[in-house]
């Protein structure tokens, strides 16, 4: 344990990211401080959100910069341990980045219970379980009988909120990139109905499978989907800005969807963006709560694994094409 | 009388409206029939949202027609009743149109309170004081401190918005199209700022003018002043989706501005489209505070009075061209 290895940032994408903007170095392990720890990754989630890390200015993450190490959130367990709370082989979730070591400080960490699969930690009991959590119940403020659509609905957070609008009594419609995604959503996580928005009849599939309009769109991508969601929203809809992986793998974003903001106003739609850590203080009550479903087998996870560091770029640019199903996950150790 | 003037809709217009759509005609006037009203106008306000109703189907007025008076609220007096809750020569508020009489139902009617001067029900006490009310209010949620920006700011709706956003202790800059109203808006109404979106250094000046950001943006407009407006908008903040007059006036609406939803989802901004109606059943205590307000000297109306029927469809397309300042109001007889 005197090395560690790391993907590092080496160039900014210009247009679409590829590999070659990453590159797997060997570096020397720095000591840990004061009440500091190590953190020996055991796996970490790649989710299209960092993409815009990557991207102008603009992102809650900060400006873009190279030379840095790619941040991801993970679980590892502690390898060394200057902190009685986090004593070694005690598993945590923390930002580990790609890299298999990490010195991190105590305020960064979360024990993971030890009743539960710290991989459920990257999934339903991480950022993307809170966010589908929040951003379906908080700011869709979706009711029993109403239509929830969903895009990137079999995503990370996408195949969640559908689930979680399906336990709240609603009717379901997800919107994702492939039929054998549609099959899956349907067949194994119970929506209602599935869209493949790369069909050249979508905009009627859409308004066939929606024939009460929508009440909630969980938007995840933003552009022509978004555009789309907007002609089927009924009076007083609302939608949930999650996301917006149709526009983070570019470095000239489209314009916003027509119909905005006359649409919004004609049908008294709200549109909200969130952020997870906006209820942060409401973690602990989400977390019983989405264990307590898994519990009950009324919520099922999708994960989408990979072995080893080395494929993390490789996932990422696939992942953002649309290649995964569920939560992509890179095991390192 | 029993003759009838009338502005008809001749034509739908292709790009921007012009005089030619409309034509003023004589016709004969109907007989009421039970329960019912003739009401002879007094006077009736040009308002932008109208434009809407000319345009594509998506509007809530529904889809356009020809060979029909255009639509406005008026002001006016009982010319002939069968019904006794509204006697001849009582004032009344209702959906007069662009025609000199008009046959109503009591369902549509709104007495006028005999302490009130009636043009005050075509601008603070009529649609445009409620919307200025509730959006501000109710959708914008101003806390006394924040900065409000306005668009449109000299409009019927918009010279109202900001009385009440000083009314509730904010910091008010409004956004208008000459600095003749930049300067109106300072002097005469009390707003701490106001920009004119013309100025080739309208984006440096609009920060100039917010240097705290924006908390709540009241938009009139849509397009590139509310693309500006999401820029300043600080986290948390609050969009009322009041109007789209910068889309009215083509067949061809530009596409909404970049950063939705990205900028939603990274300040986590709520963005809510409404529709004055949607209050309805509280536009009784709203009235009650506006006239308190009037009367207090807090809120000062802005009217821009054209005499005679004929003045209106030339009101109308200078109006969209933003030749007004305050209310636009027609009178008739």
């Amino acid at each position: 344990m005197s090395k560690n290895k790391q993907v590092i940032i080496k160039t900014l994408p210009e247009g679409k990211l590829t590999e070659d903007n990453y590159e797997l170095i060997e570096s020397e392990l720095p000591d840990i401080g004061d009440n500091e720890v190590m953190v020996k990754t055991i796996s970490f989630a790649i989710t299209a959100g960092t993409r815009a890390g990557l991207q102008g200015s603009a992102s809650y993450a900060g400006a873009p910069k190279t030379g840095i190490v790619m941040n991801s959130t993970g679980v590892g367990e502690i390898a060394e341990s200057n902190n009685e709370a986090f004593p070694v082989g005690a598993k945590v979730l923390t930002m580990t980045g790609w890299q298999a070591y990490s010195v991190q400080k105590p305020e960064s960490l979360t024990l993971i219970r030890e009743d539960v699969d710290p991989s459920l930690y990257l999934g339903p009991l991480g950022i993307n379980g809170l966010t589908a959590y929040f951003g379906l119940l908080e700011i869709g403020q979706p009711k029993a009988g109403e239509t929830v659509m969903i895009s990137a609905a079999a995503g990370s957070v996408g195949h969640m909120v559908g689930q979680i609008a399906k336990i709240k009594g609603c009717k379901v419609v997800g919107v994702c990139g492939s039929d054998e995604k549609c099959n899956t959503l349907i067949d194994e996580l119970g929506f209602d109905a599935a869209v493949n928005y790369k069909d050249p009849n979508y905009r009627q599939s859409l308004k066939d499978a929606t024939p009460d309009g929508v009440d909630v769109y969980f938007d995840n991508t933003g552009g022509m989907i978004l555009g789309s969601a907007l002609f089927r929203l009924n009076s007083g809809g609302r939608i949930a800005c999650c996301g917006v992986v149709s526009q983070y793998d570019t470095s000239t974003p489209e314009p916003g969807p027509k119909g905005i903001p006359g649409l919004l106003v004609n049908k008294s739609i709200r549109m909200q963006g969130f952020l997870v850590f906006d209820f942060a203080d409401r973690y602990d009550q989400a977390t019983d709560e989405l264990i307590e479903w898994i519990n009950e087998g009324q919520l099922k996870i999708l994960t989408d694994e990979l072995d080893g560091l080395d494929q993390a770029p490789k996932g990422f640019v696939d992942l953002l094409a649309g290649g995964n199903i569920g939560t992509r996950v890179v095991n390192v150790s």
